[in-house]
């Protein structure tokens, strides 16, 4: 008998939120975090999600986060604010930072919201997600800790700094584009690695600034920026926005997650909100990305593709079969939260869902 | 004897506004059209420099562009503004545009200026340069006429939407970054069809979908966008801020320069721009930039690698070069500049430098 390993997002999110609470955390700040990574794993991004637990447990415990700390506006113009995160959690910061974004954007039609002090906020997609049920656009940047070389270097200096964009849409799914600023996120080449797998050249070079196909190798290397010189800039332009212009840490300066356990991760984020109703009717633009989105997925397609996908489409598709069929974890990750469980009187059983026998066969 | 092929950046930026002038243009615009083309020649971006004067000049004789017309605000909240190009020149409709963005972000902190309406607008760094003079942080993007599919299809659908950066920096030159969203601009495939070279593979497709490393094949398909599905999205989320969000084209809506006479292209742009000083005081922001773009320097560099790069750095040094040494044009592109000037009784070749037997031997 191996162990179950589908869960309800629902109960799974709870046991994460009370995680959180039983180690102290307040509850409004614990059900942001459990939702963030939740909503993570619901859309598939599994290296963004509960996975993430045990890490940020162990920032609090190691008072690299400060769980009790209170965001706070430093300087705010017009159109723009500065956030320090006083160093609570990312999504915490981040979901405070928003939240100004969307106030000022709706008071004059747009709004730039820079934040320092932060820490590893997820993934932006989870923003993107807010500001469309508020009708609004939203561009969403962050910096993170060294794994990319500049083009010609041969050892990370900056982060994989995701760029996140969500656009509200009519009839059709929203616009949701969220990436790594690397070719391919370093989470695919840890996946890799675990599997024993090779990855195609051109994903990471090694230690010494070579190509390489080797999974353990990349991961002791850097990872390669996504069409070379251009995802160098991109990453440098976010890191700019999201560190330099923030008072955050800047390329060595934003503290690795994993590695750094004297100081706070100090990164920084960068949203920009826009009131889709200040340059069109809200009803009008909504008819236009339904007739842009209709168009594109009706374009002929290549030997072998069965469908055009619009950014944020697959992503969303995976959201629906999650909360049907559950969200599948790892033996490992699921052993890694039973631990945890164990220590607060939690049982992550609670969450596993139920299969009859011939869905148990049928998904193996 | 061959024809000299260097010409004097100033004499030939005259040359160019003196054309059209000729051709009935006012002054003004002129000016600036002829400034914009002459920059990105400097830049060494040769595809978007004096080599667009005759395109140009067709597009006004045939009512493709106005000339005449008065750029508009139609729509203004307090951080945002809608501008209607009226079918002005591109390079004209943008420099107002950006003007609006500035003064506006001056007043708010930030502005977001969407523009529909437009034409061709050259290079966004031309726009990045000059944000930069005023202290302020620029992101400017438009959309272009269809040349690359969406992931999984065979046949343009978005333009290389181009995405441009301008950042000031201390005693550092500027980050400019400024990049066509494929992997590499079209008129690098251009040049590689004229050279009746053959170009990497990646870089586009034939009109059957397929990959090719043929110059003709690849203008016949289509460009490929940077990092795959990253560069399509990125591609896409341009043409929904300048094209759907403006009321500008979007997609097969753009109309293409050269192949349709029957309507104006109907361009859009969008353009960011950010007062640093509402975030932290301008000197320690360039103090931050010069300190990230040393250390991003010092990096230890890959072998056979010489210098590690800031976007823009390469660009800068092209200026300089071209600035002392002239700018080098093909003997095709003098003959067309020189067969357009004797249509209004001007003439190229007082725009030539003479250099010395020496240097000219030198030089080749
Ligand atoms: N917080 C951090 O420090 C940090 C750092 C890096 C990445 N991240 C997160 O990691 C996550 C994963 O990033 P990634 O780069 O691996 O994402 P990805 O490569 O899986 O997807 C990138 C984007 O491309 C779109 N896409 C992919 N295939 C497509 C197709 N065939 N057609 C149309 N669109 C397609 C996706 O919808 C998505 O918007 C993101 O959520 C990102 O925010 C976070
Ligand atoms: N108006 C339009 O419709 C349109 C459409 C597409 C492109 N364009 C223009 O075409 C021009 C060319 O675009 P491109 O994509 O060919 O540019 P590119 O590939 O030559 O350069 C892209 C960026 O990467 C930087 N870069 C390149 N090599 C580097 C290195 N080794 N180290 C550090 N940085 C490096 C450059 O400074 C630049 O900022 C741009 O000016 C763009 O605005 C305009």
């Amino acid at each position: 008998m191996s162990l179950p390993t589908r869960y309800d997002w629902k109960k799974l999110q709870d046991f994460c939120a009370n995680v959180f609470s039983a180690a102290g955390v307040k509850k409004e700040v614990a059900d942001v975090v459990a939702d963030s990574l939740i909503q993570a794993d619901l859309r598939g991004v599994e290296s963004h999600g509960v996975v993430r637990t045990a890490i940020y447990l162990k920032r609090i415990e190691q008072d690299m986060i400060d769980p009790f700390a209170e965001v706070e506006i430093e300087n705010e113009s017009v159109a723009t604010a500065l956030v320090n995160g006083k160093n609570q959690f990312g999504s915490v910061v981040g979901t405070k930072a928003l939240e100004v974004a969307i106030k000022k954007a709706k008071e004059n039609g747009a709004a730039l919201v820079g934040v320092k002090g932060s820490n590893h906020f997820g993934t932006g997609a989870y923003y993107a997600l807010k500001a469309i049920e508020q009708e609004m656009i939203l561009l969403v940047v962050s910096n993170a800790s060294q794994t990319m070389p500049p083009t010609g270097g041969i050892r990370p200096f900056i982060g994989t700094n995701p760029l996140a964009v969500g656009v509200p849409a009519g009839k059709e799914e929203p616009f949701i584009m969220d990436m790594a600023t690397s070719l391919v996120a370093r989470g695919k080449i840890i996946v890799a690695a675990q599997k024993g797998e090779s990855i195609p050249l051109g994903w990471a070079i090694d230690k010494g600034g070579n190509p390489t196909t080797d999974a353990e190798a990349a991961l002791e290397g850097s990872v390669l920026p996504m069409g070379g010189p251009k995802g160098y800039a991109i990453s440098m332009f976010i890191d700019i926005l999201a560190g330099v212009l923030t008072g955050a840490g800047f390329g060595k300066y934003v503290n690795n997650m994993y590695e750094n356990w004297e100081e706070p991760q100090n990164v920084g984020h960068f949203f920009i909100a826009i009131d889709i109703k200040k340059f069109i009717p809200i009803e009008l633009f909504k008819q236009r990305m339904d007739q842009y989105i209709c168009e594109i997925k009706a374009e002929p397609k290549a030997p072998n593709v069965e469908e055009i996908f619009i950014p944020g489409e697959l992503e969303h598709r995976k959201v629906i079969e999650k909360k049907t069929n559950g969200i599948e974890l790892p033996l490992k990750v699921v052993q890694e939260l039973q631990k945890i469980g164990e220590r607060y009187g939690l049982d992550i059983t609670q969450a596993q869902i139920t299969l009859n026998t011939e869905e148990v066969t049928n998904n193996g």
